[in-house]
Parts: structure tokens; C-alpha cells; sequence
């Protein structure tokens, strides 16, 4: 059996640990396909926020509870470049953390493509599911927002750390996407996969930007494999993050069955075969899906297994 | 009054305490020319090392026990780099150096030449005196060495750290050196100055490099002022560093008289007017060049303006 992981960082990280233990059970393959668009070049370093959630996840250095970067992290030389009134100093990168990026920015600078890099990296954390970078190229999430009275598009990263979501903004860009390529693999993975899951991720600026890469909408849509998507809202509110404040810009509710909507069902063009939900969302419609609800906090590692078997139940 | 130090990196650097204090006492500016032969690029980094050197020990940063780096350091970058296996594992790179790092890396890559970005760092370090990079341009020292059954050129950092100097050696080469210029300003201090010392850095790999910046030589041999070296050997060995091993590999005796010889006096075309040696080397003699002895080891900062007291008496 092979199952394929749309996801963003670290909602879909820790349901990637659930998706990764049924398929030890049941002898499965696992391919994620992460999120690029939160990418960015911070002091000279490529960050891939979500592939890092991802690999520290599932590699066992994530931090558990700041939910993002490394555990045992320290900040020397965050407070380093402060001293140095270096910017930007709205984001940190962790002393740990920055060593991934010298790695990575180091790779990529002698010509290893994303996805090449990131194996390279995954051999250190074995992280136990095929790692693929939605695409090797440039793909930018970008916020249109009115900001120092003028209408100006600013890095995902800036709108989200720096701003925290709370700007008046009009639209996300995918800066590069109307040429970026799938990475090698990814629609080889789908096209060959018995099933496509949709992570609990943020529909908005996790996975839309995935899907943005061309080419990749209609794999998923019109390929072979059966396709559930797992609810990133329970009862009106995101689990974790910002979709609440993403779904707005788009003027799309924030519920289970706005977003089920947003993404809409296969046979009116849209991706989805199944929907799975909250138990406090039980008796959502999403016209042409079908729709299941059952428990969706991932408390640990047993319930998020249970999550992954009821959505492949769907299938 | 306006002195000129031609400087490596931690003896250098020291020497430039007690230059710095008597400049203090007397009202004097002082420009150090650093050398960059040693500089090189770990991980995607450009460093600087005797740079950094000078800039840390002269603002306050300096390690005083190792002798290089930044007191408080910690290794947590490198630990991590060498868990990826990242190459080279041989250079050690702490946490607080590593913020310098990126923010000249940066700096560089977004155009800023060297001597600009050193002045920019400097801001956060108030030296004190004005750091001036020899060349904006690449000049690498490399080591013409007997390895893995041929005969190879290595970077200087390899030979000195990696290899420590435990390999049989040929010659020394300046990569770079004949199409490299003078930093903006060096020359102009060079041609300005009341006097020029040469630190009691290491001849061959510190301060040959900056002489051969093409016009350096020249500017400093020809120049209007006198020219004052402080000899790095006392008593036949090196105070620092592997300064002997260097010395063996131009075949010049590792003494007082050979380093001072090495120079040579400005009448027979060299560049010394006064060599200060140690009071172990008293009665040392190279022709045509005015020669004292003094206590030359840099126990504290009054024995260091001591020091330069002395080689100011030589002009």
C-alpha cells in the first residue's frame, strides 16, 4: 500500500507520526509532500520551515513544546546578530537549527536541487517516510496587505511572525508558481498511490501552494488514488495557527464544512472523495463528499493513528 | 601623529593593545593593515580570521585563554554539522563567531566590499583603531605540499590547522595576489603615516601576504615614513603559532636576525629602518638596519606600550 501526504509543518508533522506508525503496522509506503511556500533566505541561510517541522518531527528533534524548531534548542547566535542589529530580527533561527540550514544552503549553492538536499538531510533524522519538497523551484507564498499606507506584498513569514496575521490583507500570491516544476517524484507518487491524505494543515498557505505548482492540482484530482482530506478546524476554530485569520482573506467560513467546500468534491472538480471531521462537526456537508466524523485531537500517537485509520476508512 | 600596523591576527592583535594605549596616551591614530591570506570560506561562510582576531581582542570579545575566538563561546552549530557529517570537520567554528560570519556573508554577497563590511562590524566592536582588510580582492595563502603521494597546493587554514604543519612543504603561494589591489584607504594610510610597524606577527604567512598586494611592498619601502619591525621570535623560537615551521620552509633561521634579515634594510632595498628584538637576542645584527633590544613578551598592556614605546624610539 502506498499513501501519499499533502502537509504543511506542524499540524501535518504530527499527523505524518500517525500516518507513519499505521504504515509500520500494516507494511505501508509513506510519501509526504511538504509545503515550499513558507520557504525563505534569512541572513544568507535557505530556512524550509515546514520540511524542518517534518523531518525534526518525525526524526525525533522537534521540539514539543514551542511546536516548532529543535528540542534543547539555545539562541546564541540569534543574540549574537541582534548584537550586530542584524536583519531581520523578527525571526529566530535556533544554534541547532541553523546548522540544518548551513547544510542545506551550502548544498544548494554547489548545484544539489531541493529534494536532493533534503534526502541528504533526511539520512541524518530517517524520519521513516519519503520526504519530497512540493517543487525544486522558487514558490513563494506572499500576503497582499495595506501596510505604511500603501498596498504592498510581503513574505508569508513576514505577514505571520512579524505582523501576526493582524494587517488588513487582500489575497495570497505564489510568488514562481506559474513555472515551477513538480519536484522529481512527487507526481510519479501520486500518480501511483492508493490513496492521497490531506494533512490537517492550513488549507490557505499549507496546501493550496502545493497545489499551486502546475500540474499538481489535476495529479490529485484526476489520478487513480481515492483522496480524504482530514479537517484542520474542530468547532469553528483552527487546532493550531492561523487558518482562522487565512480563511477570512479568502472569505471562506471557518469550519469544518467551509473548508471541506474550499477544497470541494472530485465530481464537481474539486479534490476530495472524503472529508473527515470532528466529532463536534458530526453531521457537516460538503456536496458530493462523503463526510465522517470522529475524534481529530492528536494528543498522542495512538489517537492519531485512529484519526489516520478512520480517514483511509473513507476510501 | 598617525601609526600604521601591518598585522596578522592574535599576536598581532595583542601588540595592537599596547599600540592602541600609547596611541591613547599620546593623541595618535592608528591603522591596522590586516592580512586576509588566511581567510576562507566553512559552510558557505566567509572568515576572516585574523580580522576577527584583531576585532574581538580590541573590542573586548577575545578569548583570552585559546588564544582566537570569542570568550563564552559555545559549540552547539558545530556539534550539530559534524552529526550531518558536513565537511570540513577539521575547523571549528563557535556559535558567537558564527553571527559574524553570516552577517559579512551577507554583506558580501549583497555587494559590499570587504573593507566595508569590516568597518560595518566594527560599529558593534569600537576597536579603536581603524581595521583596514590589506585587499578587497582574494588573496589566499596556500601551501605547496607533499600529500597522498603527489605534490598539492592547500589552503594555508589546512596546513596550519588540519595538518599542523606536520607535512613536508615546498613553498608558500598567494592565490590571487598578482591581480588583488589595495584596499581603499591602505595605500593613503600607508603614504600618510609618521610610522609603520610590522607587528611581531609571523613573516611568512601574516605579513608577506600584505606585502604582496601589488604596491604594498613598494608603498611601505619607498614610503616617507620610517619603518619599525618588532620581532616575533625571541630567543629562537616563535612566542606563538608555528612561525619556525614556516620559517624552515623559506629556509630562513628561525632567529631574530633571520626574520629581521628576511626583511632586510630600506637602504639594501628591504623595507626596516629599526628592528626591536628581545633582550634574549641582544647583540642581534642585520645590516643597514637599526637594531634594539628590549623586553619584547606581551604580559599585559603596560608591557606591551612598553613595547611599542621602544620601537617608536628606533625612528
Amino acid at each position: 500500500m502506498r499513501i501519499v501526504v499533502l502537509t504543511g509543518g506542524i499540524g501535518g508533522a504530527r499527523f505524518l507520526l500517525g500516518v507513519r506508525a499505521y504504515a509500520r503496522e500494516v507494511g505501508a509506503e509513506v510519501t509526504a509532500v511538504v509545503n515550499v511556500g513558507d520557504d525563505l533566505l534569512l541572513h544568507g541561510l535557505k530556512v524550509c520551515p515546514d520540511l524542518d517541522s517534518v523531518m525534526y518531527t518525525l526524526g525525533g528533534g522537534a521540539d514539543p513544546e514551542r511546536g516548532w524548531g529543535r528540542v534543547g534548542e539555545s539562541w546564541t547566535v540569534k543574540q549574537e546578530l541582534a548584537a550586530y542589529g542584524a536583519e531581520p530580527s523578527w525571526f529566530g533561527l535556533g544554534d541547532k537549527d541553523i546548522a540544518t540550514h548551513l547544510v542545506r544552503t551550502t548544498m544548494l549553492n554547489a548545484g544539489y536541487p531541493l529534494h536532493a538536499v533534503t534526502e541528504a538531510l533526511a539520512t541524518r533524522w530517517q524520519p521513516g517516510v519519503r520526504l519530497l519538497p512540493a517543487t525544486d523551484d522558487r514558490l513563494e507564498t506572499h500576503a497582499v496587505v495595506d501596510l505604511d499606507g500603501g498596498q504592498r506584498a510581503i513574505h508569508f513569514q513576514e505577514w505571520w511572525v512579524r505582523h501576526r496575521a493582524a494587517v488588513p490583507t487582500h489575497r495570497f500570491v505564489f510568488v514562481g508558481a506559474e513555472t515551477a516544476k513538480p519536484a522529481p517524484g512527487v507526481a510519479e507518487a501520486i500518480a501511483g498511490a492508493d490513496v492521497v491524505l490531506i494533512a490537517p494543515s492550513n488549507p490557505v498557505v499549507s496546501i493550496a501552494p502545493i497545489l499551486a505548482v502546475p500540474g499538481l492540482r489535476a495529479a490529485v484530482a484526476d489520478g487513480p488514488a481515492p483522496v480524504v482530506g482530514v479537517s484542520p478546524i474542530i468547532g469553528g476554530a483552527p487546532v493550531r495557527g492561523m487558518a482562522d485569520r487565512c480563511l477570512e482573506v479568502l472569505g471562506v467560513e471557518c469550519s469544518a464544512a467551509g473548508v471541506g467546500r474550499l477544497y470541494g468534491g472530485r465530481p464537481a472538480g474539486g479534490l476530495l472523495d472524503g472529508w473527515l471531521v470532528a466529532e463536534e462537526d458530526a453531521g457537516t456537508v460538503v456536496p458530493e463528499v462523503t463526510v465522517r466524523a470522529a475524534p481529530l485531537r492528536m494528543t498522542d500517537e495512538a489517537a492519531t493513528v485512529a484519526m489516520v485509520r478512520a480517514a483511509l476508512e473513507l476510501t
